[in-house]
C-alpha cells in the first residue's frame, strides 16, 4: 500500500490546495482575482485539513487511525440527544435570541453562579459556537497591528484568529521541562510586551497542563490593572483528573472573558455551541456580534444542552474516568520507545509530543506516519511556528482509533 | 392594556441596550471598556432586536403578532426533519469537513448543474450559514474603506455586515414607482461608484421584486469586465410566483459569487444552513474562512438537507403555493387603507410599505404598532437608512399572526 498511499497524501503538505478539482474556471485560474488583505491571510485550522485529507483517503477505501482531532466518540448524554430530538419532531427550527436561547443563558448561569460564588445573570450570557467567540473576541477588543499575547504551544485556532485579522502575535513559550506549567516567570514576560490582550488556556489544549490558581489569579489581575483584555479559555476545565481546575470566574473583572463549549463536556462537538460569562457591557457586544455574523445558533441544539446541563456533573465525571483510562494506557505506551519525550496530561484527552529524537521535523514526520502506517495527528508548529519537532495526538476517539494510532505512532518513531 | 405595554416597549428604539440587566458589574459600568474600531461599530440586525423585545413581552404573559422577521411557520419537509433525527439517534455529533459534509456540496453541485447547464462540482461548493457567507464574502475582497454597491432597499445583514468592517456603502435607490425593479439607469449608477464589490438580490427581501435577466446579466457581464466583485444573493429565487426568476450561475464568471440558503427553500431558519457557489479559488477562501471562524457546520443538519433535497420541487411548489394565497389574501387587506402604499410582491412573503401617509417616521410607526396593537414590524430604515417613512412586514408566520397582525396595521394606519 505504501505507493498508493504516498500518491494519496501527497498534497497534504500544501494544505491550502486539498480542494481544487477540475470544475468550472479551474482551467482558466485566474491570477489577477484580488482577494482582501484578510482574505489573503487566511490560514484555518490545519488539522481540519487533516481531517480532510484522511476523509479522503478513506473514501478510497484505506483504513486511517485518527489521532488528529479533539472529535470525542464517546456517548453523549442521552439527554442531549433526546431533546433535541424532541424539539425537532415539535418543528422548533425557527429563529431565536441572538445572545442564545433564554432557557440556556439561564442555566448556564446558574451553573456558573453555583461555582463562583457570585451573582451570574442571563446578561452575563451569550450563547456563541467556541472557535467563533474566539474570533468575535479578537474582533471586538482589537485592531490591525495590535499585539496578542498567548502562552505556547497554543490552540490553533487563535493563531488563525489572529493571521486572519492581522494581528501581532507574541508568543510566550511554556516548557516541556516545567510541565507546561504557567509560570512565573513567563506571567512577567506576557504582561512586559505590553499587548492589547491575552489568551490563557487551562486546562490546556495541546499540552494537558492544569495551571494553578495562584499564577492564574496573578495573571488576570494585573492584566486589569494593566487595561490589558484577558480571554480564559476553560473548554477543558471540567475534565481536569490529574490537579484541581481553578476557573478565572470567581473574579468579577471587566476586561476578563470566560469561554467555554459543550463540545468536549458533553462530547458533542458537532452541536457548535460554546458560550462566553463577561461584564454585561462586554456580552452585549458578543451578542450583536453574533447577529451581525450568524443572526442566531439553532434552538433545538440549544435546547439539547438545556436538557444535558441537568446531569453534567455525572456525565463530566464518566468522561474524566474516560480519560484517566486512556491516559494509563497511552502513558505506558509512548514510554514504550525513547524516542518521544511528554508530560503526562492533567486534564483533557491530548499529548503533545516531543519527536525531536526522531530527527524529523512535524511536518515530514506527521507525512510519513499518514504514509507508512495510516495514522493521522496534528502537526506541532500549528500550536506554535517556532515548534516543529512535535506533534499533538488527540485520544478521545474510538479505543481501535487511540490504541492502534498509538502503536503505529511508536513503531514509525522507533525505526527513525 | 395601552400602559403597560408601553413600559415594556420603552427601549424597542434603543435597540442596543435591551440585554441591560442587574448583574455582575452592571452597577460599576466601566467607562474605560475600549473596544476595538470593529468592536464599536457593530449594529446587529435591528429585526432580532425586535423578536428580542415581542418575546420578552410575551414572556410577561402578552400576546405579540409577529410580522417582524422571514421565520417561516410552515412545516419542513418531513425528510429534512427525519434524516436529522436519524443522524442524531446514530450519535453523528462529531466534526466533519469545513467546506461542508461532501454528501451535501455533491447534491447542491448536482441541483445546481442541472439548472444552469455546465459542470459544477463538490470544488465550487462551500456550505456555511448564509448570514456568515454576506460577511465573508465582504472579508474576503474587501478592506476597510473600500466602496460596496447595495440597491437598496437591501437586506439588513448587508448594512450590518459592512458598518461592522467599515466598509463605505453607496445606496443605489430603487423605487416603488418602477416596483422596485432593476433598472438600467440603477446599474449606470451602481457601476459608475467603481466600487470593490456589489450585492444584488433576486428574488428580494424586502421588496419581493424578480428582476430580468437582461438586467442581471448586463450588471454581472460588466462587474467582470470592470473587475468589481459580485455577490447574487438567490436565496428567494426558488420561491417566485408572480415573474419568472433567472439566476446568475448560469455565467461562469471568476468574480461571481452566487449565495443562497436552506432556511427559506425548507422552511427551517433555525438549521442556519446556506451555500456558496463561486470558482474554485473563491470557494477555496470560503472554506478557509469557515474553518477560521466557526471550523465546520453540525453533521446532522447537513445530512438532513441532503435528504430534503430529493423532494425540493414538490416542497418549493407547495411553499410558493402558501405564499400565492398569503399574498392575495394581505393584497386586498392591504389595499383597504389608502394610507398604505406598495407593490405586491412577485416572490417570498414579504411587503415593503411606504407609509408616509401616516404622518409618522418608521421607528414612531413601528413603536406605536407594537404599543397599541401588539404587532412588531421591521422598521424600514434597517433596509436603507435614508428611508424613513416604511415599514417591512413578513407573511410567513401563522396565519393568526399574519391576518390579525395585517389587521392591526391596516386600523392603526386608519387613525393617524
Amino acid at each position: 500500500m505504501p505507493s498508493r498511499m504516498t500518491l494519496l497524501v501527497s498534497s497534504l503538505i500544501n494544505c491550502s490546495h486539498i480542494m481544487r478539482q477540475e470544475a468550472f474556471g479551474a482551467a482558466k485560474v485566474n491570477a489577477s482575482l484580488q482577494f482582501s488583505v484578510r482574505g489573503r491571510a487566511l490560514m484555518g485550522q490545519k488539522m481540519f485539513a487533516v481531517l480532510e485529507q484522511a476523509r479522503r483517503i478513506e473514501s478510497q477505501g484505506a483504513k486511517v487511525y485518527h489521532l488528529e482531532l479533539g472529535n470525542p466518540r464517546l456517548p453523549p448524554p442521552p439527554a442531549i440527544l433526546s431533546r433535541t430530538v424532541q424539539a425537532l419532531i415539535e418543528q422548533e427550527v425557527g429563529y431565536t435570541q441572538s445572545a442564545g436561547h433564554p432557557a440556556l443563558r439561564q442555566a448556564i448561569a446558574q451553573l456558573r453562579e453555583r461555582a463562583w460564588g457570585h451573582t451570574i445573570t442571563e446578561a452575563n450570557v451569550v450563547v456563541s459556537p467556541a472557535n467563533l467567540i474566539i474570533n468575535q473576541f479578537f474582533d471586538l477588543v482589537c485592531d490591525p497591528g495590535d499585539k496578542v499575547v498567548f502562552f505556547t504551544p497554543a490552540f490553533p485556532s487563535y493563531w488563525a484568529a489572529a493571521t486572519h485579522m492581522g494581528l501581532q502575535v507574541e508568543g510566550v513559550t511554556l516548557d516541556l521541562v516545567t510541565g507546561y506549567d504557567l509560570t512565573d516567570e513567563a506571567i512577567t514576560r506576557a504582561l512586559a510586551a505590553r499587548p492589547k490582550a491575552i489568551v490563557v488556556n487551562s486546562a490546556n489544549n495541546p499540552t494537558g497542563a492544569v495551571y494553578g490558581r495562584e499564577p492564574l489569579e496573578r495573571l488576570a489581575v494585573e492584566c486589569d490593572r494593566l487595561g490589558i483584555w484577558l480571554l480564559s479559555d476553560e473548554t477543558y476545565g471540567e475534565i481536569s483528573f490529574g490537579r484541581p481546575f481553578h476557573s478565572l470566574g470567581g473574579l468579577e473583572l471587566p476586561r476578563l472573558v470566560v469561554m467555554s463549549s459543550f463540545s468536549k463536556l458533553f462530547s458533542v462537538p458537532g452541536y457548535r455551541i460554546g458560550f462566553v460569562i463577561a461584564h454585561p457591557d462586554v456580552a452585549e457586544k458578543f451578542a450583536l456580534s453574533v447577529s451581525t455574523l450568524v443572526s442566531c445558533l439553532p434552538i433545538f441544539t440549544q435546547l439539547g444542552c438545556v436538557a444535558a446541563l441537568d446531569c453534567i456533573e455525572d456525565y463530566t465525571a464518566s468522561v474524566r474516568e474516560r480519560c484517566v483510562s486512556m491516559t494509563e494506557w497511552c502513558d505506558q505506551a509512548l514510554q514504550g520507545t525513547n524516542r518521544i519525550s511528554f508530560v503526562p496530561p492533567k486534564a483533557g484527552f491530548y499529548y503533545f509530543l516531543d519527536i525531536s529524537a526522531c530527527g524529523l521535523d512535524d511536518l515530514t514526520f506527521a507525512q510519513r506516519l499518514l504514509e507508512e502506517q495510516q495514522t493521522a495527528v496534528t502537526p506541532g508548529s500549528s500550536f506554535d511556528p517556532s515548534l516543529r519537532s512535535h506533534i499533538r495526538i488527540a485520544t478521545c476517539g474510538s479505543v481501535l482509533d487511540v490504541h492502534e494510532g498509538v502503536r503505529r505512532l511508536v513503531a514509525l518513531a522507533e525505526t527513525l
